[in-house]
């Protein structure tokens, strides 16, 4: 007999199959049994009839607990009342485990229970509609890029130095010297760019930052995109295009999944470009008025973020910041040296950033400047500098979170749902 | 004007486009110049016409050095005898930056010499096609499992213990806590294939190994998939049908680089299934006939690989190793507990193993045993146990790792040159 999975099943009707999975729930009423078994692909009722009490397949049935692991065999039938239109007529139920207490039933568990057990947790219907729409949003990613001609390129995660700052870096003995987990591809990125075009990374970052927000993981992947001959201009568009493109991938192919997760997709659908542009010091008298206690030089926060949600109901692209603020390989603005050529994506809804980026510095004697003002190591950034001895051009990139992303997609506010095993603050197990 | 990618020039013959790039070679011919721009998306030939020498696109001409970067705006005209089959009749140089003495010259340069100007390197032609080969190798990896059902999870890099011994690990300070970097997705897998069925993780993997051989990185990219319900035999066929996904797409798709390469397509074509099925104590004689010094009981080695590509042409499964050699959580044969149900594939042509996988212990006290047996701390496997309680199943995957196969891909025997920026031991720089 044929082994299918729950997802295929709708090709099967009238022949007989072998469904490997677990006991999502079970009932019975009069002379008929149902079980509701899930394979991972997804549930499918199967019935069982007897004026028997104690038939043999009504006896196993009774000893099925949630989570049991079986083989079922039986014929598909068509039902519209069955769970995705299908059930199985069980002629044959073969266990593999009786599960003993499951830790997860269908009472409420806190959080940190539910953390505890993500291993499990893993399997409920929720979490697999946030996992499922995250890996469409990776695809969704991925074929943006591939199909635009950008080369995938595979930053190192082992860096002798860092990106921005070293007060959130992990560091590691690297043989006999220190090396530092990377917080972003970009630096690498640029030396790509000039060598492919337009490339783009897609990984693990990390940032061991003692903060504690429903916006923020230790662990987190992100896709960053570089191009050389790119302006910021260039790459908000680029960003746009990309948002909107995962979006539409979402509302194409995640429906379901939306659905069980009770996300409006409305506020989804209205999302159409152009993104509204905003700079900095045009945005800061608004944001003040609407009661927020930024000043002229601070970078924004959640506070800011929340308020850009309510202004307006798509995503909103600021720029423009001061570059004291910013990082130090970010391009000034023309005639304005006080104001770095970057851009911030908010999201909306109050999702927050998920998009940061901007056109980088490429001036040789200017980027000198920058890493003596930062004071960061001249050698370890050697390397760095070379590109703009050989052939320097401007360029431009960003990187954009995908945790965030499938938060706001999802509609679930906070972010440690929407990775497998999440890494927050004191917590790594399991 | 439209700025135009090289490799989309074959749709625009007849109009005027400019091109965005890197000056890769000139030469003159009487009173025609030819320039060869590189753009990152392919090398285009320019060409300019004057019967005076001092014609000012003539005099900028004779400025432009090795990897000067500009802008050249021109007509695109068909032109059998240029490299792609177009070129560019010039009307317009801008130049962005003159590059001065370029440290890479057509002239050998020694590998130290090279990695050390990685980041420059990038930009040969032959690190083009080997990392095109990669970007091509990941995509269809990607879409050989997204086309099956497979869902993609990404597992921490941030673990508490190890997969496979301690002695090979990064470590570092996370929070008030030690983390390793993960050496495998695999036991994280094992939980999620439990909740999803079939899935896939993809990331780096990192392995603090002091050996120093052209098969080895540091850190390196792998794909584990992992199924449900799935024997060692079931593995086995996924992981050569993956294999020959693979080959023939970058048969279909990278021929040029392979050209490039002068890499001899026939042992990739060659390749068919079943690749040969062999087993550990079946093949050991063999081993020592040909002059290998292998004892019953000890692992494979490259001497021992280099035997097996020249008994045969195609990639090889070796399977049913000692459990002793193997890991912990190996499933051992029916019958026979001294030996591992594990799979290893070992490409043709010397290329080394590029899988490692088998089926996994779901049997709780056996899981519990081989725990103490080797000595590994209970209290951090507590999860993974978890997964034997509660509907456990037979299951198995395996990891193929990136950077042996696009070395076998592309015939090159170091494996530094198939990732942008290398970790060897010592080389953390750029």
């Amino acid at each position: 007999m044929r082994w299918v999975y729950i997802e295929d099943i709708v090709g099967h009707s009238g022949r007989e199959v072998e469904v490997r999975g677990w006991i999502y729930n079970k009932r019975s009423s009069g002379k008929v049994r149902f079980l509701l078994v899930r394979d991972g692909t997804g549930l499918l009722q199967g019935t069982m009839y007897s004026t028997e009490k104690d038939a043999p397949l009504f006896l196993t049935f009774d000893a099925l607990t949630q989570e049991s692991s079986v083989i079922v065999r039986g014929k598909v039938r068509e039902e519209k009342r069955a769970p995705g239109g299908y059930e199985l007529e069980i002629s044959d139920i073969e266990i593999v485990q009786i599960a003993r207490d499951y830790p997860i039933t269908p009472k409420e568990h806190s959080t940190p229970f539910l953390m505890d057990h993500r291993h499990l947790w893993l399997r409920s219907q929720k979490q697999h509609a946030v996992l499922r729409v995250r890996a469409e949003v990776v695809k969704a990613i991925r074929d943006f890029f591939d199909g635009r001609g950008f080369r995938l390129m595979d930053t190192p995660i082992l860096t002798p130095s860092a990106c921005e700052g070293t007060t959130t870096l992990f560091e590691t003995e690297y043989f006999d010297q220190k090396a530092y987990l990377s917080q972003s591809g970009q630096l690498y990125n640029e030396a790509t760019a000039m060598a492919f075009g337009k490339v783009y990374c897609f990984g693990p970052t990390f940032r061991a930052e003692r903060s504690k927000t429903r916006k923020h993981l230790i662990e987190f992947w992100m896709v960053e995109p570089e191009v050389a001959f790119a302006t910021l201009e260039d790459v908000t568009e680029l960003g746009e295009d990309l948002v909107l493109s995962i979006i539409e991938r979402v509302l194409g192919k995640r429906r379901a999944e939306l659905e069980t997760l009770e996300r409006d997709p409305k506020p989804l659908e209205r999302v159409q470009k152009p993104f509204p542009r905003l700079k900095y010091e045009e945005i800061l008298p608004r944001l003040q008025e609407k009661g927020s206690t930024v000043k002229s030089g601070d970078d924004f926060g959640a506070p800011e973020e929340a308020i850009l949600s309510e202004l307006y109901d798509v995503p909103v692209c600021v720029s423009h910041f001061p570059a004291a603020i910013k990082a130090f390989y970010m391009q000034p603005a023309p005639g304005r040296p006080d104001l770095a050529l970057g851009v911030d994506f908010i999201a909306s809804e109050g999702y927050g950033e998920i998009i940061g980026g901007g056109q980088r510095i490429h001036d040789l004697a200017l980027l000198e400047q920058r890493i003596q003002e930062h004071k960061l190591p001249r050698e370890a950034y050697e390397w760095y500098l070379d590109l703009r001895k050989y052939g320097s051009v401007p360029h431009s990139g960003f990187g954009l979170g995908v945790e965030r992303t499938v938060s706001w997609m999802c509609g679930i506010k906070h972010i440690r749902e929407t990775i497998p095993f999440p890494r927050l603050l004191y917590r790594i197990y399991p």
